[in-house]
C-alpha cells in the first residue's frame, strides 16, 4: 500500500529523514517536502566561511539541491510554508508564498523538521534593519548584501559563543572593525573559565574588540547601546543561542520538552503515531547527564533524520543521544569540548576531580609542534571520565574525538593514561596530550 | 632500608622506570643506569626526520640528557654494559667499553631496558659495511656520516614498513635515488593489502622505486643482489623489523615469551623476583588477541616503564596492554592502524564483517579538504569493532585514535555511526569519515 509522507523544513532534519525513507521504500512511499526558502539540505555551519571570504559561492554549502531531491522522486516544494497541521484529519496546511494562495496536504506519514531560529531577547530595537540572524544560507545572503551596501566599517557581534566567534572572525577577515558582547564574563560559556581566558587570550593576536560583562540596552540606528556607553555599528549580527521552531508542533497540539524543543522518543517519534521530528526542532537525550537536552548541530539533525528515515523506511533504528561534543576554530585556535565541563559537572550535583595539563601538539623537537591544553574532568570515586576540553593551535581540536569516545564508553579518566593511542614524531609527542592531562588526574 | 636499583639500558624502557622509581622514593633508593651507548632517552622514532633534514641536531631528540638524570640523583654510566646478570648473587656484571675493564654492581631491584636491535636475517654479506639497522641515534650518527661521506647517490632501503618507508623518503629528501625492496607483495604488512595499496599509489607521485615480491639473495659492495638482478646501492638500509634484546635476560634464566621477547606479568615483573622488564625487549599482551605479543614503540616502552616505576616505588600500576594503534606519515600521505586487519582477524580465527568508505578530510567545500579511507572490520555476530585502518591527507592520520578507544572499550562497530563525535567545516565533513565507514558495516 502506497504512503504519503510529509516533510515540513527542507533541512538535514527533515531531507535526510525523507531520503534515507524513500530509499528503502522506493514507490511505495510518495514523499512531498515543503520547505519556505529556496534552498534544501545545506550546511549552514558554513556560513560564517562564506562571510569570510573562504567559501566562493553560497552553493558550495549545499549538499543536495531540490533538482537532486526530485532526481530520487521526492517532490520538494520550495516557498512552500506549513502553516498548520491537523493530526486528526491528518493534514498540512500549506501557503504558497510566492503565488499568494493557500492550499492543504494529506499525509500518513509526516516529519517535522522545522529547525532553530536565533534568539532575539526583548531588547528595544532588536528588530530593527541592520540587526541579523543567521540560520539559513537566505540569511547568511541577506547578510553579505546587506554589509555590501553598507561600507560597513563597524560590525558589532552580540554573543561569544561559537557563532559569535565565527562570524567575528568573518567580519575581521572582510576588513571591518569588529567588536563583541557578551554579558557573560567570559567567552564561549560552553567551555570552563580557565580554558575560555585561553581562547581569549589567543584571540589578542587578531584585531577583535571582545567586550565582557557587557549589558545590552538597545538597538538603535548606526549603534548599540549598552550600560557602558554607545557601540558605533553599522550592522549588528546575533550570535546568542538559538530557540526551536516548535510553534507549528505545538498548535498542533504535540507534546513539547526542554527548551520548547519537541519531544520525542528514542526512534524519532513525536507523541502523536506517524508524526516524527528530527534535528533543531526537536530534543536529544543527554548520556551524561541523563536527561533531555536541547542541541542545535547538523550532526545531531544529520543523525536523528537518519534514525527517522530508516523507521519510516520500515526498519529499525534508535537514537543513542548526545555527550554536547563540539568544536571550532577561532583564528589559529582549536577548540573543542565534550561531555561536562567541570562547571556543569558541579552543576549538575557531581563531586569531580580535574587534570589538565599544557604539552604540544607533535614532538617537541618536531617543525609546527604548538602548545595544547586539555583539561578532564572526572567523578570523585568512580574515576568515571564525565568530560574534556581542549583549546590549542593547529592540531588540537579533532583530538576531543578520543576524549568524546571515551565519555561514551563510560571509561575512567584515568583508563586514558595507558590507552593505546597512536603516535609519531609529526603527529603527538609519546605521551598524547590527552593522556599527558590523564597523568594529572589525582 | 635504602635499596638499590640497577638499571640496564639508558633509553625509555629502563630510564622512564627510574624516573618514576626516584621520584616516589628519593634518597631511600639509589639508581645505577647503566648504557652502552653515549645518549639517555631519546626519541629513535624521529630519526627519519634528522636523516631526512626536518630536524637539525641529532640531540633535539633527547628527551632527557645523563646530566638531566644526574641532576635528578639517578647515576647514570655511559659506555658502560651489562655482560651478565647473576640472580642468586643478585649483580651485574659490567663491562666499561671505554677503560676496557670489568667490574660487578650488586642490586636489590633491577631494571632490564635493553631495547631491541634490527633484525639481519642470514643473507650472504648482510654484515658487511654500507648495511645499516637504525635504532639508537648512534646508528643514526654513524648513518648521516655514512651517507655523508660516500655521494651516497644510490640508496636501497631493505623493507616497506613503517621505518623502511620514512627511511625512503627521508633519503628522497636528501636527494638520493632511492629503491626499497620487499619480499611480500605488498607494502606495509600491517596493513589490509586493499589500504596498502592506497599508500603505494600516494607515494607513486615521488621518486622513490618501489619493488615487491623482490627476493635478496646477496650485499655486495656497491649492489644489492636479487633474484631479479642487481640493484645499485652506495648505502644500504635495513628496515626488516627489530628482535628484542633478550639474551642478556635469557642467559640469566628469566623466562622469556613470544619472539623471544622478556616474559612479564601485567605489572612488568620478570620471572624473578625483583627483576622488572619494559619497553623493546619485553612482551605486551593483546588486548583483542587475548594473548602476548611484542611490540616495539616508543609508547608502548614509556608506558610500560611508568607502570614498573611505580610499582619499584611502592605504589600499584597495571599494564593493561596494547591493541596494536601506529600511526606514520609517508610523503604527504597519513596512515593509522589500529586493533586487527581484515587479514589478521582472519587469521585468528574471527568471522568477520568490513565498512570501508572514501570521504574528506573537512566539509567538501573547505579549502584544504582531501581525500580519506577508512576501513573497520568487526566480528561477525557480535559485532564488536576489531580494528581499522586510514589512508588519507592531512588530517586523517590521529583520526585513528576515536577508532583505537572504540576497540579498547569493546565497542561495536555499528556505535560508531551515532557517537557523538566533533564536527565542524574546517574539521570534518558531518559525518566524519570515520562514522561514514561505519555505515558501511552490514
Amino acid at each position: 500500500m502506497t504512503e504519503r509522507l510529509v516533510v515540513i523544513g527542507g533541512d538535514a532534519g527533515g531531507m535526510a529523514a525523507a531520503a534515507q525513507a524513500k530509499r528503502m521504500r522506493g514507490d511505495d512511499l510518495e514523499v512531498i517536502a515543503l520547505e519556505r526558502g529556496t534552498r534544501t539540505s545545506y550546511a549552514a555551519c558554513g556560513i560564517p566561511f562564506f562571510v569570510g571570504g573562504e567559501i566562493g559561492a553560497l552553493d558550495d554549502l549545499v549538499a543536495r539541491s531540490p533538482e537532486e531531491h526530485r532526481r530520487r522522486g521526492i517532490d520538494v516544494r520550495l516557498r512552500h510554508e506549513a502553516t498548520g497541521i491537523d493530526l486528526d484529519a491528518r493534514r498540512v496546511e500549506v501557503a504558497d508564498l510566492d503565488a499568494g494562495t493557500a492550499t492543504s496536504i494529506g499525509f500518513d506519514q509526516l516529519v517535522i523538521g522545522t529547525g532553530a531560529r536565533p534568539l532575539r531577547p526583548p531588547i528595544p530595537g532588536i528588530d530593527g534593519p541592520g540587526i541579523h540572524g543567521v540560520q539559513t544560507l537566505d540569511d547568511a545572503q541577506r547578510l553579505v548584501e546587506a554589509a555590501g551596501e553598507r561600507a560597513c566599517r563597524e560590525v558589532v557581534v552580540v554573543g561569544a559563543g561559537y557563532i559569535g566567534l565565527e562570524m567575528a572572525e568573518a567580519f575581521c577577515r572582510r576588513g571591518s572593525k569588529v567588536t563583541v558582547l557578551d554579558a557573560a564574563p567570559q567567552v564561549m560559556r560552553t567551555l570552563d573559565a580557565d580554558m575560555a581566558e585561553l581562547v581569549l587570550a589567543a584571540m589578542a593576536g587578531y584585531d577583535i574588540d571582545v567586550r565582557l560583562g557587557v549589558s545590552i540596552t538597545g538597538f538603535e540606528p548606526g549603534r548599540v547601546v549598552t550600560a557602558d556607553g554607545d557601540v558605533p555599528a553599522d550592522l549588528v549580527v546575533l550570535g546568542m543561542g538559538v530557540t526551536p521552531n516548535s510553534e507549528l508542533a505545538a498548535a498542533a497540539g504535540l507534546t513539547l520538552g526542554v527548551r520548547n524543543a519537541i519531544r520525542v522518543d528514542r526512534r524519532q517519534r513525536t507523541s502523536a503515531p506517524g508524526v516524527w521530528a528530527a534535528g533543531d526542532c526537536c530534543e536529544s537525550f543527554h548520556r551524561v547527564l541523563g536527561e533531555p537536552t536541547h542541541v542545535a548541530l547538523g550532526t545531531v539533525a544529520n543523525r536523528q533524520a537518519r534514525v527517522a528515515g530508516i523507521n519510516i523506511g520500515g526498519g529499525y533504528a534508535s537514537f543513542p543521544g548526545v555527550i554536547g561534543t563540539a568544536v571550532t576554530k577561532i583564528c589559529e585556535t582549536e577548540i573543542g569540548r565534550t561531555g561536562l565541563t567541570e562547571a556543569e559537572a558541579v552543576a549538575a550535583g557531581f563531586a569531580v576531580e580535574v587534570g589538565k595539563a599544557t604539552a604540544t601538539t607533535r614532538a617537541h623537537y618536531y617543525p609546527g609542534s604548538v602548545p595544547i591544553t586539555v583539561k578532564l574532568v572526572t567523578e570523585r570515586g568512580t574515576g568515571r571520565l564525565l568530560g574534556g576540553q581542549i583549546v590549542g593551535g593547529p592540531g588540537s581540536g579533532k583530538r576531543i574525538d578520543t576524549i568524546a569516545t571515551a565519555v561514551w564508553a563510560r571509561m575512567a579518566g584515568a583508563e586514558l593514561i595507558d590507552l593505546d593511542l597512536s603516535y609519531a614524531p609529526p603527529f603527538s609527542p609519546v605521551w598524547d596530550p590527552v593522556q599527558t592531562a590523564a597523568r594529572q588526574l589525582a
